[in-house]
């Protein structure tokens, strides 16, 4: 049956890899609180991957994995700089504000949903001019794939990060769809991460596969010095954690997190090479992960969503005009399914004006 | 093989039932955030099992499920009295101090496990006579089954609520061991919660089955005005949330909570009675639920630990002497596997003293 | 002697009548925390003054009466609306956030100090539309005067409180310098405040002459049920409150408050009027207050300070360009300040550009 | 006219060098926020009076002052050890709370409003013991005049502070009655603060002749990193400082605060001693500052309430019995008034029985 779903890669079920883990730990008493096996494996496992010596936290949600993060670099009287579209500073509920005890989220533009090292120059010399009447420079947060479906290189994550630490700053992934970024890239994992001066990466893993899955990776051990106990307060540390662990395992063994990610992008770049060529249809970002933004008519969206197609309108990013949508494929996504959209755009456009 | 592990029902596996669940739930793409089939079918079971109106929220922890519940009753300023050995009081990590924005946790006596209305009568008048300079009454929370393993009939209950409502306090129970309680009872579920006054409950389901699924329950709708919010702004909602309503639908329906329960009771009963027949053993609570509070000579103690069995040793409460242990039952212990920690206790008992 | 400070308001001493009002106070025992005659009859005079039932909280300090207010309007997942230069967003080290417990502070854009009722409709829309995920719209708060110098007038406010309120939002007023805005207006403090749609008053007293003495006000008694709790925990709740109080009363009483903020005015429209007519100096926004922004060469800059004038350089609003001061005046500047510094900048404008 | 108000220290006027100060003050324009001499001068002299270099923050209750103080010392997930009827436990609405963002306030026993050091032991055995699940002690508190009017000595600082530091805490006092404390044991300011182990201290002024001042002092610069961003953030930084930092000025030097504490020391010991005379009364502490607990018959209570007396009946500590009633002495109180009361306590005591 024909998939119609294009609204987001978190309505999907989870990878058949990932239930299969979950099954497989289910044997045996084993210690709580992560005192078990799956959860030792996990962290030698991520180091393995990351190829660097790090501590791994799994957590459930995303959001939790963020504003645990962030609340460990930062200090209630902190500001956090991110892009203004960023999770953190739209879809959360206030989430970081809650978790370090009400820091100021700063959103910083970029039309491409990228920031640039100049643009921490105006709000830092501003706090620093200001002194204690303003929230002190805390943690920069960059997402990865950003929320517009772009790519951050390697380099332009290291020349944020060293603007961010040579400023005292702690430097934060948002590694919701991490994998996706590196399937565009062809880089290694530690490429995008640490080499390039993250120090704290919420790594995601259930838009990709798993039934609820992220991780905390800290690369430096003294940062995350307060984490467990803030996990424990939020009620994020689960008591049978070898169910969070093992589905982490399947995650990154054998590398499905990658091929998984590199279907979805494969997805969304058929899905936006071929709308491209349709008239009154242009993309408004570049397609770098497995998010596709396109412009396209009024009556052809109408048109689409009578077909019984998903997705969401979404507001236009600075220069951009006319109607727009989100399209999301993910590791599920059916080639077919891509193609029955694609048919019916084509449709869609092609019709006669209404009158 | 047998299982030696009697340290807590949270070192247990899932029940099968549950795994079985979560891989039914793995198909085809669903609306996020608990707009699916699942997530609305949990509420009509749970009104059914209930037998009421009511509003049920998954969440993943036990910590959650309460710091969550008593925000929505208690403002910053004000105070949630509950029993000194409760979990919310000692083993959260100030996971209610947290979600409340710092409200008090204020902790009654009781020897076994239960307070009693007329001990609500001081710190209710001091809070009045100091006004402003107090935090404000705001919340009773009860623990059913108790943290020593006894259980509080409805009737307990309801003189308590009473004494609660009446000066103002909403009134939530710690579930966590709900299903133990109520097959302990032998009462209705509605029983011992709503029809005794109980406003929200946070019923729990991974000591006794889940892989990881709690639920708050709010028998007053307006009381859940801002729970939504809450769990949002946390990251106690799942983005698949229909695997955490999978797990909760299949234990509750066809009464996997109470026969599962049952059993854990069973073997707690089991190892109980027939520990109480050694000499220099004796119980230190009366067990209703599945966990044996036991004091026990220190050499005895030293024995089981020797053969390899686990457990904690225990502080006393008010009146009891002598080095104590807890034993904790679940769903999946084996006769067999209680069988062989009294043979060890009879052997330790029965063993000449060690020069 | 010459005063050469024009840097802000609160350099300033205080006026007499306010030391003379607390040495009055200082006889013999009174009830502590605001259970004194000096307190009850602020009361009475704000009603008077305002023309309405109120109540009326002293507090010392203008981010303690803001973050107050406004953590009486908004839950710790509520959304607070305002000028993106107000006080409570830029200059109160995330006051609003510690005391809402993590609300957030949204900035809307005004090239004059001002917003207007059409700006809530794109974030209200977007907070409808992403439901959960988002904070939810609380409050609108308003500075009067604004942080620019300008005014809004009852109309504005009126359209914008209208707006507010047919949103749920309730309003708030940081009145930091309402004496002055009404000393321009020349309305009644009622008219600029409750019949203008304002819920919650911040009214300012320390930079018009108080030592230290700001109230928070509520038009609606229903809003301020939390008020007293949080004020106490938050450590503003003053023992010996008759000093507060009278403070409060000898600002309010004989119309003190109006005087010294017409004369602030009446400076800085002076100082405002001439330096306008010097050559290559001109007015970045109206003067409707005691705050002359003004643009002028980098050159007179340097030599005013040369001479021992302070100020504050000035980031430029939207739309303005070159080098930007703030001069702000008081109750106590004198003409003869006012003059020496248009003299000097008089002879700075016409000197010989440096080599 | 007779003073017959004997509830609490802080419902007196001022000392006259306190107003004094402040009108002293009222010159001029000076820098805002703690940039002007007068709290230059503070500075100096508190290290003068307290002989080693310190940092000393100007706050306005002390509320604040423990709350701000406290935060300094311990994370959101902390644990705050003091005895059970400290002002921080008690009386602050949850003010400790507030500014930790949530930390715990754990209260110990001690018939005499003292703590020893053993009493950490179980506590923070627990704490070792239950890791992540438990908050992390973080704080010693000592109230120095205690909550019962007795007075730690400088080797009892010492040897809590010395369990303290042995485990990791910060220690913290709360000297709102310092300078009765002072008095009392005749030693320099110094013994009992820092040389005794003191971290942090909150020094009280405002129930001992000023009309709001308390101050912060932190011994090691290092643990004062957060503090003046917590008190802006707070709402509780001063823009006219001069006025706040005037009355410490006034209070700290030519002895004003240990003189006016000797006072009021003297005019308790004339109270305690006197009543003690009589028959059926007894001194339920030894008074050691300014705060008399004594039990009396229930008829003598009501005499002395009906002839217009003032004071609050109490809470009898461990072990006593009887009803209790506690009278404070201050500095401005007369001996003609101590004399009154206790003529009227011996007209009462000598009453016939009411039939």
């Amino acid at each position: 049956m024909t998939n119609k779903s294009f609204g987001s890669d978190n309505i999907t079920p989870a990878a058949p890899e990932i239930i299969a883990a979950i099954a497989a730990a289910n044997t045996g008493s084993l210690h709580s609180y992560g005192d078990d096996p799956y959860t030792a494996r996990l962290t030698d496992l991520a180091r393995d991957v990351f190829e660097t010596d790090l501590t791994i936290y799994p957590v459930t949600t995303g959001t939790a994995a963020n504003a645990l993060a962030l609340a460990t670099l930062t200090p209630p009287y902190g500001a956090v700089y991110c892009h203004e579209t960023a999770h953190i500073a739209t879809d959360e509920c206030g989430a970081p504000e809650f978790y370090t005890a009400g820091a100021k989220i700063v959103g910083l533009p970029g039309a491409d949903g990228k920031i640039r090292p100049a643009q921490l120059d105006v709000p830092l010399r501003r706090a620093a001019n200001m002194g204690v009447h303003h929230v002190r420079p805390a943690a920069l947060s960059l997402t990865q794939a950003t929320e517009w479906g772009t790519v951050y290189t390697p380099s332009e994550i290291r020349a944020l990060s060293d603007a961010a630490h040579a400023n005292g700053l702690g430097v934060h992934m948002d590694g919701s769809r991490l994998a996706n970024a590196i399937a565009h890239l062809g880089c290694t994992p530690a490429e995008t991460t640490w080499k390039a001066g993250i120090d704290v990466l919420s790594l995601g893993a259930t838009k990709n596969g798993a039934i609820a899955a992220e991780a905390v990776l800290f690369f430096d051990a003294a940062r995350a010095e307060s984490f467990e106990s803030r996990r424990k307060r939020a009620g994020h540390l689960w008591s049978k954690m070898r169910f969070l662990s093992a589905q982490l395992i399947a995650y990154l063994e054998h590398g499905l997190w990658l091929r998984n990610a590199a279907h979805a992008n494969a997805m969304a770049t058929r899905l936006a090479d071929r709308l491209a060529t349709l008239p009154g249809v242009h993309l408004v970002q570049p397609v770098q992960a497995n998010e596709v933004f396109v412009a396209l008519p009024d009556a052809t969206i109408d048109a689409l969503l009578q077909d019984g197609f998903e997705f969401y309108r979404w507001p236009a990013p600075a220069g951009a005009t006319g109607p727009l949508i989100r399209l999301v494929t993910s590791f599920c996504t059916d080639p077919a399914d891509v193609d029955a959209l694609l048919a019916a755009a084509k449709r869609a456009v092609n019709a006669p004006n209404p009158p």
